[in-house]
């Protein structure tokens, strides 16, 4: 082995160590709740938040829409970028407040569109890793990730703390925030207790899925969001065209693709979307495809041959701080199964740059 | 060969019936262009449209987003069903539209969602198939697509007739119903003269699409829809794992899943976004992927191995009516490539009823 060799983490270590800092992560965007109540308190006069981003922070902003209208009784949506910045659409946002996610804070159109937005009177918030970016430049308030430098091309402690900032802010919106602060700790303690005994797991299982080309993943209301952050990193990572569906998509059309080739991730919750869930994802297994079952209520999805569960949190909305990190350790595993460096994927670099 | 044999229909025949029905079916939207002008009367006090729908309707929503926002100038927002429907979140939709897409009318959660909105202050329009239907009672106005019975399970009619219903009910916000109205009924004239060409060009390229297990499918702005609805039809009616991206999508990730075995589908319109869209085209071809090129601007993707252009519509805006055609006769000609009965999908029905 040369000098240069040995100095080089082996693959995929660094996608691992930042996966394991997740629970600090997420009590580091803790530490400036304070700033989230008072940026929050801006929002009570705006009807519609919109939010902007790409990648896993857009994956991030999915779980947004939820946050939003779970805990701050406000209606948030994900927002087209190129239709105000490439098609020029005359919009009025006046009565929005515009919340943008980008590790970097460097994404041009995301920087371009926070600028116009607020030239055009919308509140405009950056939640980002680098406080002193573009990003953070461009808007009215910056909220901090604080998280430490991200270094895997795959985000995983960035996507976890960018839910936390969610939460804390829509909760800030319904004055809540030192609850729902209280609930991310206790839900980072949780995630510390499972993610030794999922790394064991999930090396084991990831083997047996080695040969798997494409995937669905299905996951509803706030858990949608977890769908597209593990179908990305099951991409990116490991070449698995892996894609995320909510339940009712699934048997909108997509269900009859399946075979016994094409597993079906199922994320269950233990709330008001479980049926549909568990429906789901029966139609998936007649048709043959072999289920692997995460989520809260992992354990009721029958046939499933795989089961993945996670704790509760104290809040339910919370959910998917904890559920994602099944999909996150499955992706290191399954590349290293397969002899990828999941901490250099073809073709990526960690900062995107193109619009 | 039995009796009850010859009297079925060869497999494919009602889909490719009703493909070939798409341009009678935009002009009986028109022929409603007055239900139109006089419902988006009532839109201009809204401020927020909330589209809602499931499956191809959902796909056409995604299209609402930008005709709304082009044409109308309002604001349009695919809304989560489950938010309000499973979850309760006490949102206010009171200065909010919501337009209901749904070929049946008889969606269970769109209707739940429809008559929840509007006993809570939102002004509700149906746009469906279908105008005694419950959803059509649930609104508060009912538009009529009046395009004949759909029969086969995989959408195209009806799709492509709500493309012109969004496009219409828009430009009705601005007072321009007969301008667009016009640009549809050219549109319909130029998709009957595009039809047989593609048709009998696509029986042709299906053959070498046939070993297909993967696919992405690459649109941006006004084109995502088109991109959503062909990736759609190609795992409902070809179990092709068909992914739906925009441009930018696809280099924040997903192309380091690209390999030679993995081809990708970009739909190019000569407008704002081509430069973005030819750039990840590049990306994808620089990593292996053979490339499909349809669109307007097909012939401005270089190193495509196949190019499907459709002609120029009178408005940018109504593109996407003709350039689904390609990827709607693919499904037709793929399917029957690889044996497969378009008209009968494994574990479909015409109406899904799960909610």
């Amino acid at each position: 082995m040369s000098a240069v060799q040995a100095l080089e983490p082996p693959p995929g270590a660094t996608l691992l160590a930042e996966i394991r800092e997740q629970p600090e992560a997420l009590r580091r965007v803790c530490a400036h709740a304070a700033d989230y109540a008072r940026v929050a308190e801006a929002l009570r006069e705006r009807d519609l938040v919109r939010l902007v981003a790409h990648g896993s922070s857009d994956n991030a902003a999915s779980y947004g829409v939820y946050a939003f209208g779970l805990l701050g009784g406000r209606t948030a949506m994900r927002d087209s970028i190129s239709l105000s910045i490439y098609y020029g659409a005359e919009l009025d946002v006046s009565r929005s407040c515009v919340v943008a996610l980008s590790q970097s804070g460097q994404t041009p159109d995301v920087i371009e569109y926070v600028a116009r937005a607020r030239s055009r009177g919308a509140f405009t918030v950056a939640i980002t890793n680098d406080a002193a970016s573009d990003l953070a430049d461009a808007a009215d308030a910056v909220l901090p990730l604080d998280v430490g430098r991200e270094r895997a091309v795959a985000a995983t402690k960035t996507y976890t703390a960018q839910l936390a900032a969610l939460a804390l802010l829509s909760a800030g919106v319904a004055g809540r925030v030192d609850e729902v602060a209280d609930g991310i700790r206790r839900t980072a303690d949780l995630l510390a207790e499972l993610l030794p005994t999922l790394e064991a797991r999930l090396s084991e299982i990831a083997v047996s899925l080695a040969f798997v080309g494409r995937m669905f993943v299905i996951g509803r209301g706030p858990e949608y969001a977890t769908a597209r952050e593990i179908s990305l990193k099951l991409l990116e990572t490991c070449r698995v065209a892996a894609e995320p569906l909510t339940a009712t998509d699934l048997v909108h059309g997509p269900v009859a693709a399946i075979d016994g080739l094409f597993p079906v991730w199922t994320i269950a919750s233990a709330d008001e979307s479980l049926p549909a869930v568990r429906d789901a994802t029966a139609r998936a297994h007649a048709a043959g495809a072999t289920v692997i079952a995460s989520g809260t209520a992992a354990a009721e999805i029958e046939g499933a041959s795989v089961r993945l569960p996670v704790p509760m949190p104290p809040l339910p909305v919370l959910t998917p701080l904890l559920s994602v990190a099944p999909g996150q350790l499955l992706a290191w595993a399954l590349a290293h199964a397969k002899g990828l460096d999941p901490d250099r994927p073809a073709g990526l670099d960690k900062i995107t740059l193109a619009r």
